[in-house]
């Protein structure tokens, strides 16, 4: 048995300060007071000894159970592994201080994986316990044992151990401090999502992968994909293969087999990939292919309702992604839909009158079209919050509503039996680069929700990076390191999340969490910048911007 | 024979415009004129035809010659066809069009290396012929030539080839357009550099390799590792342990290994790491460790000149250091060095005139000394301009002068005998966020310098990233695109780069490029924004912004 001192939530904010020790004249100096090992996102349960104990660079994976044997698992081990080690000692130029091998404490990672069902539905089985020993070894030796019952549970633990393992100069040796430690830990939403936007920027295979190595970082699990939007339409649809000649450029677009890349590259990190199709708004380009899209060529937007070509071309749309997209959740959008182009184009307007119905009548058909053919592709629709603001009781009662619009509209939702994802733009809305971090984490999606069975409704939260002002060039920084304080609040107890005294409580552990960011290659931005993705001050430690 | 059309750079750069396609009310579409392949920085000689010919996703290595046998090599090919097949076709989910292996048109690389010399000297040959045969196969089928006298000539060829290499989105295929393609190509300039600053924000080693790839890919070939500054000393020195006390953080610091391992990752892409040791001023961090550096408590900078285990400690440094660095160019700085504290502190005050010596004689003094501590260690010393400037007779004549202050040193400097580096604050910093790409392109090292065997006494030239501002999360896109503009006046032909018209010829290959160096997830900012790395102005191509 390992003997443990578990300590609460209240004593490990209390001390998970980081200290600075001032110099007249020159920048503090950052140092943990005592060796205290942060983790981000906050586990559900932990309890930690006083121990340092030492991990060996060479550190092998032992796998137990019917899920043990996943390739899935052998590569997230083999990318930990290149994470954790980044420092390494092999080349002994001065012979400086460095331990025997057989000094270390830790030579064996144990991976227990109950089940190999390797399906990623929403709600998956997240959860882990992790068990780092102390360095008298009284339980078992010189092992560190992650158990979960899916592979993904597994991931969250490599991840909550690649974060317990420091890189201590004075050794040189990875450690672990606070030793032995027992975590438990499972997310408290199923829906932990970052929506990207690659229709107003195109963003290259590449640094779609990144974003998703750095969502794992955080424990998010739902990449939103924002394919297609009015200024462009990137990705290939074969079965109207006119689409993509929406494209920006003949470079900017993504093959069906690099949208599949995308997917698997997600789920090997534990990742959804919801794609989204935003209509009957938000399309003009799709005419750039097929211009009988467009209610007429001086007014391109929203589709054209009156035109039975429209959904067919939907179906396809939908047909050919649901071959690349397993997620059983799709945003068909909805939102800003603005149908003076159908009253003032000559020949919807005569087909609305011969249907007898107005603009808004013809916003909820197609709506409500829209999820049928969703639904009908075996889909779950996801649509923006304006068409339960419009016609809440058409919606199909699979639907589950985003919020974006501001607060209060989750409680709405789940009151009439929905379920909702909560993104009110004053705070999740990334590009609104003047919220500052603790807005973002002192935001709740269960705000206004008590009855335990509507909070089930709320799937969870999603940060959204809208591309307008974010490329290739800046869109991480502007996503890191915010969407990391979204990330705590959708994963850890929302009675360990700290809401007070957010400088000595949340914020030393947001900035131990952006450097960390830093080290593995992402560009997350000073936490305390005035406005998102600015640049430092002037000269400082990363702990202290 | 290869039947080539060899076409003047004239012709080149006349076609070498990205075409707008305007569409009224939405972008345009991007699209070259015909084909044409864009490479930068542009080779020395070349010449192609008008076939297009495609490339096997599963092309092999072939070596020959005394250096084929190189790891660098080996490990440059698996990084170039990772970088040149992102685009997969592997899951034909679809089944959409693919063609047969059979029909590829080019399934090797062959790559002669005639010396297995793989020392990085300064100067060391990088010149490598390129052949890509059209494809009907007249010459050797099938097969891509590459030709170098070192491994390091071959990288430089690799890096061309990829930039050839294009993958076209109709048939799914890696081609290349315009084959046949001859080149022959060699740097104008030995020296070809970037300073990094990680002493204003640490930057860790994932970033520091981050930058080494996307210098490669631009063909520079220095790093000039500012590592110390006044603000902290990143860097464990084994003598003297306690210099790194001077660090920001526990965590903000480099190994004698981690340097190591930097300079070895910058070896396999043909990149020399030049370190710095700024002395006298721009040292105080070095007292954090042992004060006894700083003339007093209240007074830090200069280092003390009256205290012998300065010197002692410079040394010790510089033995260290030079077990790590094996670039023979070692920086000692020299730069905006102010006496007043060596004037004004009683025991220093009171050496000086023992010395019978101003304050500036005693700059001189400590120069001097520091280039004779670095000459016997075996290293060429560098300095900043001040010290040219105040003392060009008395500077070692070994001593390779780095410009820095404004135009019209490098003249001077080379007048006098010595060697010069060019990085002229007004047009090279990069720091100086409000310098368009242009005025870094038209920058010209040789300025003034019409004298041939003047002209060979310019090393080349550097740009420099001094860090006060540029943290992790923005360095790179500081960096580029608008140091592409000068890794191409370092090494194309002085008469092959415009220097009118810009906007038609050089800017339309530049916008290709910095979409290349994103598509690599280098986080290139936007050409045309009016501050360097500012966020794009709206939604649109990365061709247009």
């Amino acid at each position: 048995m390992l003997s443990l001192s578990l300590c609460s939530y209240a004593s490990l904010l209390a001390v998970a300060a980081l200290i600075l020790v001032p110099v007249p004249g020159l920048p503090a100096i950052v140092d943990l007071d005592d060796g205290l090992t942060y983790v981000w996102p906050l586990p559900q349960e932990f309890g930690h000894g006083n121990a340092t104990v030492l991990v060996d660079p060479g550190i092998s994976l032992v796998v137990e159970g019917e899920g043990g044997g996943s390739a899935i698992l052998r590569d997230a081990f083999d990318r930990y592994t290149r994470v954790i080690f980044q420092h390494n000692d092999v080349f002994d130029i001065f012979s400086a201080f460095r331990r025997r091998k057989s000094s270390f404490d830790i030579n064996k990672l144990r991976v227990i994986v109950h089940s190999k069902d390797e399906g990623l539905q929403l709600g998956v089985d997240e959860s882990y316990s992790l068990l780092v020993p102390d360095e008298d070894r009284t339980s078992v030796i010189g092992e560190v044992t992650i158990e979960a019952n899916t592979v993904y549970g597994a991931l969250r633990g490599l991840e909550t151990f690649s974060q317990l393992c420091v890189f201590d100069f004075g050794t040189k040796s990875v450690m672990v401090r606070k030793a032995p430690w027992y975590i438990k830990d499972k997310p408290r939403f199923a829906y932990r999502g970052l929506l990207l936007d690659t229709s107003r920027h195109y963003l290259p295979i590449e640094v779609i992968k990144h974003v998703l190595d750095s969502m794992s970082y955080a424990k998010l699990n739902v990449l939103h994909w924002h394919i297609i939007d009015e200024q462009s339409f990137p990705l290939e649809v074969p079965t109207y293969p006119k689409l993509w000649q929406g494209a920006y450029s003949h470079w900017e677009r993504y093959t069906v087999e690099d949208a599949y890349d995308i997917v698997n590259y997600a789920k090997s990190r534990g990742i959804h990939v919801m794609a989204e199709v935003d209509v009957p708004g938000h399309a003009e380009s799709w005419g750039k292919g097929y211009p009988e899209l467009w209610p007429s060529l001086s007014c391109r937007e929203p589709l054209d309702v009156s035109n039975n070509f429209t959904f067919d071309l939907i179906s396809g749309i939908l047909s050919d992604m649901r071959k690349i997209f397993p997620f059983e959740l799709f945003h068909l959008g909805g939102d800003e839909v603005n149908t003076d182009c159908w009253t003032f184009t000559p020949h919807v307007n005569q087909w609305l009158q011969a249907q007898n119905m107005t603009g808004k009548d013809a916003y909820t058909s197609f709506v409500l079209k829209g999820q049928q053919i969703a639904l009908s592709k075996g889909w779950t629709p996801v649509n923006w919050e304006e068409t339960f603001n419009n016609f809440p009781e058409k919606l199909d009662r699979k639907t589950v509503v985003h919020n974006w619009l501001g607060p209060g509209v989750c409680p709405k939702v789940v009151n009439s039996g929905l379920r909702c994802i909560f993104s009110n733009q004053g705070v999740w809305y990334l590009d609104h680069l003047d919220v500052p971090w603790d807005k973002v984490y002192t935001a709740e999606p269960l705000e206004g929700i008590t009855d335990p069975s509507k909070q089930d409704l709320v799937l969870g939260g999603e940060v959204c990076m809208w591309g307008e002002t974010a490329d290739p060039s800046n869109v991480l920084q502007t996503i890191w390191p915010r969407t990391a304080a979204a990330a705590e609040r959708l994963w850890s107890k929302q009675e360990a999340i700290p809401t007070t005294n957010l400088d000595t409580t949340a914020l030393p552990r947001l900035h131990y969490f952006r450097c960390l960011l830093n080290s593995r290659g992402v560009q997350a931005a000073p936490v305390k910048n005035m406005m998102a993705r600015s640049q430092p001050y002037g000269p400082n430690s990363c702990y202290g911007q």
